[in-house]
C-alpha cells in the first residue's frame, strides 16, 4: 500500500502524472524532442517569472547547486547558511577550489536583509547564494527584503536554491533580479526526482564565460549551446520531462495565485494545530508556507508516530539530522488539498489522544 | 503512435518496466528506500562481474565520465579516442583542469593494445580513458586485450565508458581490472534514461583521496559515505530505481550468457544484410554487437528513408556529425529481439526496393 507523503520530497504525485512517467520513449535528438523541450521552457518562465534562459538539467538540485559555484564564482562568495542546505551550499563552494565566506545563523533563525548588507559592506564578493526555504529547519527566509539590499551591490551574482518552495511560494525571478533560480522537480512541483532546472540571466552567462574550470557536464556554456537547438547536453530524464510538462499544465490551470494561497491555507491550518498542541520551532519571522517544522514540546515519540501513520498509509518525517525527536516536520507541499492536511491532522490526533 | 526505437539510446522499453515508472514514490532516506538500493546494487554487481562497490548517480552517463576524471585523474591522464564519445571525455578533462594526452585514431577505426602500449610506455600517465563501445561509428574497441596491457603498468587506473554496451556485450570488470566502468540506463539496460551507475574499485577510491578539487556532486568520497547508508547523496530518481531494479529481474532471468548471444545473433543479422546491400563503416576487427554502422554505399537518403520508417512506427539513426548521410545507424540493444531486426530490415526492403 502506498503511503502518502507529508515529507518535503519527494512529494505526492498524482495518478495522471504518474501515467506520463509511463510513456514510451523518444529519441532525445529528435524533432519530437524539441517541441516537447519548447513547451516545458516556455511553460516554466511563467512559473519562475521570468524571460531569462531556463537550463534543463540531468540531476538533483545539488547537482545545480554546483552548477552555479563552477560557473558564477570567480573571485569569492558569500554563502548565506541557516541549516543543512545552506551548510551543503558552503561545503560545495569549498570542495571545488573556491574562497567561501558565510552568514550562519542558530538553528530556527534566518537570513535578515540586515546581516546581509553588513557581510557585504564588510567584504568583496562576487556572488551570494541563499537557500530560499530550509527543510532541515522549516526556515523561510524573507527573500524579496533580501534581494532589495544584494541588488543595491553591483556585481554580485545573487543565486537562489528554491527547490523546497518554487511553485508553492511566489518568486518572482526578473523582478527580483536572481541571476540563477534553480529548483528541482519532487518538491512543489509535484513530479517524480531525478530532473532539476534553473534559470540563469545573462549576466550569469556572461560570468560564466570568465571563470575557469567550470568543467563540462554542469557548464552553463555548454548547456546555453545545446538550450539553442532546443535539446539538453546529453540523455535527459525523457519521463521526468513528459511529467513536468503536463504537471505545469495543472500549475497554470490552477493559476499561480491559487496555487501560492492554497500552499498558504495548508501551511495556516498546520501551524495553528502545531501552536495549540506544540511549538513552533522556527522563530516567527521565518515560518514558512511549504514545510510546518514543530517543536516537540510534549515529547512525544515521533518514530513511534510515524509507525503509527504507516499503518494509516501516510508519512511525515523526523526532525533533521541533530533536530531529530526534538523536532518533526510535515510539509504541505506541491498537489496536496487542505482536506489532506485535515486529515492527517486528524489521525495525527487520534493517535497522540490530543 | 509509439515509434520503435533502433537507435543507440533511448532503447526500447518493456512495458512491465514502464509501468514501474509510473509508481508511486517513497522517501529516499527510508528503510524502504535502503532495501531497493541493496537490491538493485547486489543485482548489477552480478551484471558487472565485480565485487566492487556499485555507485548510482542522479545523471546521465556523462555526468560520470566527468566523475572519473574528477576523482581519479591527479598528473595526466590518457585519453583513447575513436569518435565523438571518446573526443567528449577527453574535453571533459581538459574543462576541469586537468593534462590530458590522446590516442585519436580515423574515424571507422579502433583502438588497439599495440597503440596502447606505445603510448604508456612514452608518458607518464596516472589513468586511462577508453570508450568501450564508440556510438558514433560503430566501433567496438577489443577490451580484452587492451586491458592485458594496460594491467602491465602499475597504479595507471582503468576507466571504461561502457554506457552502450554494458548488459548486451560481456565485460568482467574485475578479470579486466576495471577501475572504474560506467553506463547508463537507456541502451543495453533497456529502462528510460536519467540514472547512471558505475563500479568503482578499492585503488580508484583510494586515489579518489589524494585528489584536490573533487567538487561534491560527483565526488566518490561522497558517494562512498552515503553508500555505506544504502542511500545516495541527494534524492535519486527513484522510479529509475524501480525500473532498473525490475529489469534486473528480466535480465538475470534471461541469462547474462543469453543476453550477450541474442545482442550478437542480432548484429550478425544485421550485418549480413549490410555486407549484401551496403558496407560496413568500421573496420572488421572492430565490428559492434550493440550497434550496426553502415557506409551508406548507395547513396540513398537516409533522412527519407527514416520518415517512411516513421509511417511504419519504427525509428533508426543517421549517420554521427560529419558522418549524417554517409552513413546510417541501426542499434540492436537491450530488449530487441531477432524478430525485431528481421522486421525492420523487410520493411527497410520494401522502403528502398531491395
Amino acid at each position: 500500500m502506498h503511503r502518502k507523503l507529508f515529507i518535503p520530497g519527494p512529494t505526492e504525485v498524482r495518478d495522471e502524472i504518474l501515467k506520463e512517467m509511463a510513456k514510451p520513449l523518444i529519441g532525445h535528438r529528435s524533432k519530437d524532442f524539441s517541441e516537447l523541450f519548447l513547451s516545458t521552457v516556455s511553460k516554466l518562465k511563467k512559473v519562475f517569472y521570468t524571460e531569462n534562459k531556463i537550463f534543463i538539467s540531468s540531476s538533483s538540485g545539488t547537482g545545480l547547486m554546483e552548477a552555479t559555484i563552477r560557473n558564477c564564482v570567480s573571485e569569492r562568495c558569500l554563502n548565506l547558511i541557516c541549516g543543512h542546505f545552506g551548510e551543503e551550499w558552503y561545503k560545495i563552494a569549498l570542495s571545488n577550489g573556491k574562497n567561501a565566506d558565510c552568514v550562519r545563523v542558530e538553528p530556527g533563525d534566518g537570513i535578515t536583509p540586515e546581516s546581509v548588507r553588513e557581510k557585504l559592506d564588510s567584504g568583496s564578493y562576487d556572488a551570494i547564494c541563499l537557500t530560499h526555504n530550509e527543510t532541515s529547519t522549516g526556515v523561510m527566509n524573507p527573500i524579496y527584503e533580501i534581494a532589495e539590499v544584494i541588488n543595491r551591490y553591483e556585481d554580485v551574482l545573487f543565486m537562489v536554491d528554491s527547490v523546497s518552495s518554487l511553485g508553492g511560494v511566489k518568486i518572482e525571478v526578473d523582478k527580483l533580479g536572481i541571476d540563477v533560480c534553480l529548483t528541482s522537480s519532487q518538491k512543489c512541483l509535484a513530479i517524480p526526482p531525478g530532473i532539476a532546472v534553473c534559470s540563469v540571466s545573462e549576466r550569469a552567462l556572461e560570468r560564466s564565460k570568465k571563470v575557469r574550470n567550470r568543467g563540462y557536464y554542469f557548464d552553463f556554456q555548454t548547456f546555453l549551446k545545446f538550450y539553442e537547438k532546443s535539446q539538453t547536453i546529453s540523455t535527459p530524464p525523457i519521463s521526468q520531462i513528459y511529467a513536468l510538462n503536463k504537471e505545469l499544465d495543472y500549475i497554470l490551470e490552477e493559476g499561480l495565485e491559487n496555487r501560492f494561497n492554497r500552499h498558504k491555507t495548508m501551511a495556516e491550518y498546520t501551524r495553528k494545530w502545531a501552536l495549540e498542541h506544540f511549538d513552533m520551532f522556527p522563530k516567527e519571522r521565518f515560518w514558512s508556507n511549504t514545510l510546518t517544522v514543530i517543536k516537540n514540546t510534549k515529547g512525544i515519540k515521533v518514530d513511534e508516530l510515524n509507525k503509527k501513520l504507516a499503518e494509516r498509509n501516510m508519512q511525515i518525517s523526523n526532525g533533521y539530522g541533530e533536530l531529530k525527536e526534538k523536532t518533526f516536520r510535515i510539509a504541505h507541499m506541491g498537489d496536496l488539498q487542505l482536506e489532506d492536511m485535515k486529515e492527517l491532522i486528524m489521525i495525527i490526533n487520534e493517535i497522540l489522544g490530543l
